[in-house]
Formats: C-alpha cells, structure tokens, sequence
C-alpha cells in the first residue's frame, strides 16, 4: 500500500502472504492448493484464460471462503496452450476487455461462495509485461477501474503497473518474492540464470524476515538491495513449495510479524 | 412473468420483444447488433461460448446502454465450433459452475457500461435441452440462485426450465416465437420440418398481434392454440430478420399493444 | 483381428499390449508415458481435441518410435475442458471431419519421427458411444477410410463400431480391459458400480493371462465369460497403473505369450 | 522460384495467383471461397489455430479439388480469438510444433479430397514476424523439413523467411501484392497509412501486368521499384475483393501472361 508504507517499515509490522491457486483444469491439476490456502492469507486466482475452468474456480472460491483466505483475479493473455507464459501482443483495448471478462468470471464464483474479489494481480507473461510496457499496464489498469476502483493491484514495487495503478488512484500492493533471486537494481534474476530460484525452506523464511522487518534483500551479487513490500508471494506449482510457504510464515511469527490479509 | 399474466391479458397491453445479440467472435460477425438494437427491448447477448469474445460483448454492452435495451445472458454450452447447438452431456454441477462463468463475464461488461445483467436465457441446444431435461434445466436455476434470484428466467412457456425456475422461486417470463412454426400441441415445429420458419413480415407482424392481444396462435395444421407470453422472440441472424423485428414491432404498436422491456 | 482369431486362441499365443499415452496439454502432465512406453507395444496418442498439444505429441511420437512402440490415433469429441468424457451430439459428417484432423495432426507428428500411424482409437465419450450408436461409429469409419483404409480400428469388442468397421472392410482389432470388471453378458461394469476397477497387480495379471490363453474373463457375478481378444487395455493415468501394467506384461511372458504389436 | 526467376522475367511469363480461403469457422463465414476458386490457381487454407474448422476445411480442399486449384497450408499462431493478427512470444520449438499439426491437419483433408497440401504459407502476424525474425522464420521452415521438404513456403520476396527456407534448400516462392501499397524499399505500406490498400480493379489489373512483365511496382512515393514475384497475391475477404481478383487475371490474361499454379 503506497501510502502506509511510504515511510518503510518500523517494528516487526503486519505482511500479507499471497500465492496463486485454481491452477487446475478440466482433468488436470496442478499444486497443492488445499494445503497452500492453509498458509496464505491471499489467493490469486486463474481465471480460465491460463488456467481455472468454471469447476475449479468454483471449488477453489468455496475453499478460500472457508478459509477466510482473501481472493484475487490472477488475470492472463488468452493462451491456454502456453499456460500464459507467451507475450501475446493484444490491442490495448482488447485487453481491457479481456481482463475484465476474467475479473467477472470469478467475481461469479466468489458470488456463489459468499465473497468478493478483492485484488488483480496479472499473471505470468502480462505479469512481467506489465512491468515495463505503459500500454499493456493501462489496459489492465482501465479494466480494474471499470470495474471496480475500489479492488487493489497486486503487482510488482517499482514497476510501469505500480506506477499507472497508483496515478489512476487505485490502491497498489507491492509483492515482493521469497523463492527468487534478486539482482543488485532490485529485479528478480530471470528464471534461466543462476540464483534465480530458491528452494531452501529456511533461507526462504529469514529471507521473509529481513524483507518485512528490515525493508531489504540480499542480492545474487552480494549488495544488500532496499525492497519494500505489501505481500510476500509464495509459489505453489513446484515440489515442496508448500514446505516453502509453511517455513515463510512460521519464520515471519517467530519474528513477530502478524501474518495478515491487504484486504480485509 | 407468470403470475401476473396467470389470467390471460385482458386489453392490448405490454409486451417485450427479444433478439439474441453479440453473436460474432473475433474477426467474425453475425446479424445487425444495431439495428437490432433499434428495435427490441430485450438484448440476449452471447457470453462467450458459443460467441460474444469479450471485443463484442463490451461493445454491445456499450450499443444496448445507450439505448436503453435490458440486457441478459445467453448462457451456453462450451462449444464454439458448433455454435452452442449440439447437445453436451456436461453433468449438473458442472453446467451450473460453466452458466455462473458465462453470466459474470457478461456482467463485468455491464458493468462497465453502467448497466447490470437483468435475466438469463438458455442459447441452442441447452435452450432445447432446458424443454425436457429436468437435470440441465436445474442447473440453470442453481446458477442463476447462486449468482443472484432477482434475475429472470426468460424461458419456452410449459419447459422443465419454466417449472422448476417457478418452483425455485425465480421470476419466469414465457416468450413466443414471432417466426417459427406451431404445432397443435404448442410446440415448435422442427426445423427440418414444413412450416417451421416463418419470414413474412406481415404475417410475422399479425401472428404477434394475436400471440399478445388473444394469447393464441395459429399451428401449422390449422387449429387455434393457446399461448400465453411475456416476450416476443426475434431472430437477427437470418437475411430479412430485422425487416421482421421492425414489422412485429410496427404491427403491435399499430394494435395499441405497449413494446416494454419486462425488466425495467 | 476379426479373420485370425475367428476359432479362438490355441496355444498360448501372442497379443498386443495398448495404452493411452500423450494426455498431457500445456503446463499439466498426466500420467508417465515414459514408464508406460517401455511397457507397452501401442499406444493410443491423444490428438489435441481432448488432449495433447503439439509438443506432447511430438515428443511422445519421437518416444514410441525410439522404443519401437506402434502409434494410433486416440481421437475424441472436441471437449478440452471435459477431457472428452462429455457426450457431444455432433452431426456424423462434423464428426468424420473432426476425426480427419486429428488424425491427419497426429500423422505430422508421426512423420517428423519417421513412423506412421497406424490405427485409429476413439476415447472417452466417443469410445462408449460407439458401442451402440451406428451414426457415430460410422463416422469414425468414414473417417478412416478416407484418410487410409490400411488403419486398423481398435475398439470393444462386439461393439457398432466392430461391426461397422467389418462391415467396410477396415481391420478390426478388438479390445479387452486388464484392469475393468466384466458383466455376465461381457460389457464393462460402469464406473459408479461395484467391482468396476481392479487395482491389484497380481489379479490383472492372471485375468490377462486368461483372456489371451483362454479366451475367458471371469463376471464379477461370477460366471466365466467368453471373450476373443487381440489387444489387451492398461491404463496409465491412475496412481500404480504403471505397476499393472508392468505385471499383466509379466504375467503373460511367464505364461509363454508373447507380447507383441497387431501392427508391425 | 529463386532460381527460375534468376534473371528476371523475359516476356509475358506465366504467373501464379493465390488468395486466402477457408477462413470461416463454425457459424461464421468470411469471404466468398466458390468465387474466388474461380479465378486463382493457388488457395491458402486456413487450418484450424486461427480460422478454419475441419469441416470448412473438408468443404474447402473438395471444392478446390474439383477446380484444379493447388491447395497450401496457411499456418499462424494458435490465435482464434485474434483471428491469428496478434504476434505470440512462442518459443521456435513450439511454433515448429504448432506448424506441423496444422499442416498435417490440412493434409488430411486433402487427402479425402483425392490431393495433397503443396505448400506452405504464413498467416496474419505470423507472416509479418517471419519478415524480420530469424527463429520464427527457422521454426517454419523446420516444420517443413520435418513434414516434406518438397513443399514450397509461399512467401514476401527478401524476407527472413524466404532467406531461410532458400538455405534449407526448400523451394521459395516469392509473392507480391496487387492489392497492397508499396514503399520505396520495396516493403509494403502499414495498413493503417495512406495509401495502403488498393480497391481499384483497373488498377490493381495495371499493377498486377507491370510486375510479371516487367519486374517493377510503383511505390506511393512515386517510384519505380523492382520487384520481382512468383506469385501474386489477390484478398478476398474485404467487399470488392472477388472483383479485384478478376480484374487482375483478365489483365493478365489479356497482357498474354499464362496465370498457372506453381505447383503442378
């Protein structure tokens, strides 16, 4: 939350936690996602263009509503076949309209289980688009403010999406990444160099720790980086994931940092 | 609406007039959407899957606010390829889950255009399937429960779909087709069937006046059926069909019948 | 193969060993073709309508060829979401062209490996309509006799589709289920009943052993029922079926059968 | 051809035409295929990822069949939605994949009609990326190699694509437009600046004579510029486009140019 946070954290202080689920479809599964909605305090739902038929979203709501677990619209280029991991170069407006589908096919499923959705967060290709292309981050933006400003983005610190969500007015939530590595400029490391992913439950955990108490992270090069954030984002999708997450937040509550939802 | 029409219409009274819209997909466009919109006070738009990308829906959300036109779900099978009209043994719980997706990607464009979704109404096969199969017609009824019972359920009068809507407590609103065949029995003539298309827009015109102000229609053997409805049905796909729509129109406006949308 | 085995094995033989391969789309993974690939002398590839992109077809083709494993066409309804196990009510000629393409897609991959297809296999929802409905299963056969007459059919014994297929001259290879229970009248028990899956290793084994050796299944009433089979069915998409597998290959070796494709 | 065409054109010459067909899918048509059959010697399948369902397919390859017309594969990105006009970020292997299903897709449908797939052509964003972008264009041509390296790949002259393919020996066949605006450079004029799209019968029968018989196109700069062609390309999905078509043969045809597919 731009705002709150302006001034860096003082004192243990309050995180979200946030993962993606519903990551399913038809006869396919994918993660854990009853055991992660144990850990996290925020879900980012698929919303059928990457993932996420009618019957997991479905379930998946009904099990985040139980949970009290906060539910967002992890929204994605139309690539079923790609999972959403492929840039497609979309018109501006088509994909406003594309993500507002998506915002409104979960916002039914959240409807049947009692609650709302209360976030956006793109996911994969257009996540990392939206990082650096105005058009592309617009285009999510527009669609989060027709309809409804008052829903938050779940975005990356210091990205074009951060920046035009927060000129729109719309609430920013800053998330920052437990399980991967940073570069000295504050970027994640890309997925095909070394130190990109950690795997190791406890480095996650003190990790976490110094991100929320410290406001910083280590670099691969060794700097220590600023780095302050709103949510950590966990991943569910890879072996011991959710080994991952459990140790994130029991490390964060042994330091004393109430683990608890942006959105409430 | 069935109960206030349970005495028959006493006077030339209030009807509805309904056109299904928002059938193209991506490159591809289908009927006159404008000059549908024109004349209807209904719009069945098309929520993506059997048409209707989210490109056309914002779109003709946009056409239909502007003038006025009550809009609601065409909700369908999964099946773009076939258009929504071949039959698929989807279970009950997953049709319900694929009818709520379909009418909260519509609503989102609604939303954005100021208006909300004000009733839903099976396309194709699942409106046929709807007729007869208590088990598909429930799982419209569960999705529109779940989504929200203030919508309508415009529906074939005497279909499963119309009981159990009934039984659940739904608004049901009963449409007659302006130009399709009758058999004695008050059911359609099949389309492969003689007499089963109608494209005469004076005879359309007059068959609509008698549907409205004598709650009758003439079957292709000959006798007099009684039928009562809150909704004339239009087509817009077909060569001519508007020239119909404005001639069924012209006809009951010409007969002091009132053209108001059900919804308002 | 109707001719060959018309008076029933005598001696122990030789049978073909068939399992569904390919069922991966995208991100999710479903099954370990791998394992399955070094069991088995054919497998059923799905062709993209119900599974399997480009890339799992071209590299579990390029997997069969290296192992020498005979590829069929495992073609499907169009039916992604439903995994294909959703009745679709599509016209014969749609269906015919529909199992045109994917065979013909599945033949490219083929290609590029060096080997042909060489049956065609319907799945799912296909598979069981088949059996009794003569429009669809004689859309499968128009199908393969315009693409190759030279494909075999493998499919249920006893089924329209074994009949139709004869019927046009097509060859025929007739299908039993190592891991299924059987009725009195040699039809498989439904899924939802009693006895419908077998998971035990040792029991499928022997019951393949029976099958090929003396042409016989045991009911799940109990009779010994007759059943001339050329190609015997593992699954590979259940926990531990590639331990059936494995053991029915077992089974039938120590028995003196020998394992090897209907198609060379 | 590049090597026939070595020396440029001596004489009226001989000429291919194409033009894109099949590009309807389900309930939607586009463009007036019978008509343009009619008039040219090459026709352009679409093949599924962007339009073209197998049944407009199977339609498509028998009516071009019957006219003698030589049928190519126009293969895109996996894009329906965007009608195949929207670059995707595919990686070169998946592309490669994508190319060969929906080559062998088409090569099905030709071969119930009694002929075969001769060649292949890029669609929509697909052909523009393959201008400039060496992987893509490596991703085509793999395909080809895997499928036939007897196939030619149809595409514009100079292009990345068509120095590729000509390294990996396949045959190129360069393709001008008689229809399409071109700069001083030889490229053509983006769609959205002036003098993009020709509309003018006469004239495009002028253009279409000028660059057979003497290698030259008129730029909107008012240059000359050499332009030398295999094959020349006439649309057929704007209104007009049929007239065009015939306009440039009988232009040709009455400037003594033989119009004959390059394919036999």
């Amino acid at each position: 939350m731009t705002g709150a946070a302006g001034g860096g954290p003082a004192g243990p202080g309050t995180i979200d936690l946030n993962a993606d689920a519903g990551e399913g479809y038809g006869r396919w599964t994918l993660g854990d996602d009853d055991a992660l909605l144990a850990v996290v305090t925020s879900a980012n739902l698929a919303c059928g263009f990457h993932a996420g038929d009618p019957d997991v979203l479905r379930y998946t709501c009904a099990r985040a509503a139980e949970r009290g677990v906060v539910v967002g619209a992890q929204v994605s280029y139309r690539d079923l076949a790609g999972f959403g991991r492929r840039y497609v170069a979309v018109p501006r407006d088509s994909l406003t309209n594309d993500v507002l589908y998506q915002i409104g096919g979960l916002a039914a499923m959240c409807r049947a289980a009692g609650i709302g959705v209360r976030y956006v967060k793109p996911h994969g290709a257009l996540y990392h688009r939206a990082v650096h292309d105005p058009e592309h981050a617009l285009a999510i933006v527009d669609a989060v403010r027709a309809y409804d400003p008052g829903l938050a983005v779940l975005c990356q610190a210091g990205s074009e999406l951060a920046r035009c969500a927060a000129e729109a007015g719309l609430r920013v939530v800053r998330e920052g990444f437990v399980d991967r590595g940073y570069t000295a400029a504050g970027t994640l490391v890309p997925r095909s160099d070394p130190g990109a992913l950690l795997t190791d439950p406890v480095q996650a955990g003190s990790r976490a720790v110094r991100m929320v108490t410290e406001g910083t992270v280590g670099a691969v090069s060794g700097e220590e980086v600023s780095l302050v954030v709103d949510s950590l984002c966990v991943h569910g999708d890879t072996p011991g994931a959710v080994h991952v997450a459990r140790a994130v937040r029991s490390a964060l509550e042994t330091a004393g940092v109430r683990v608890s939802a942006f959105a409430s």
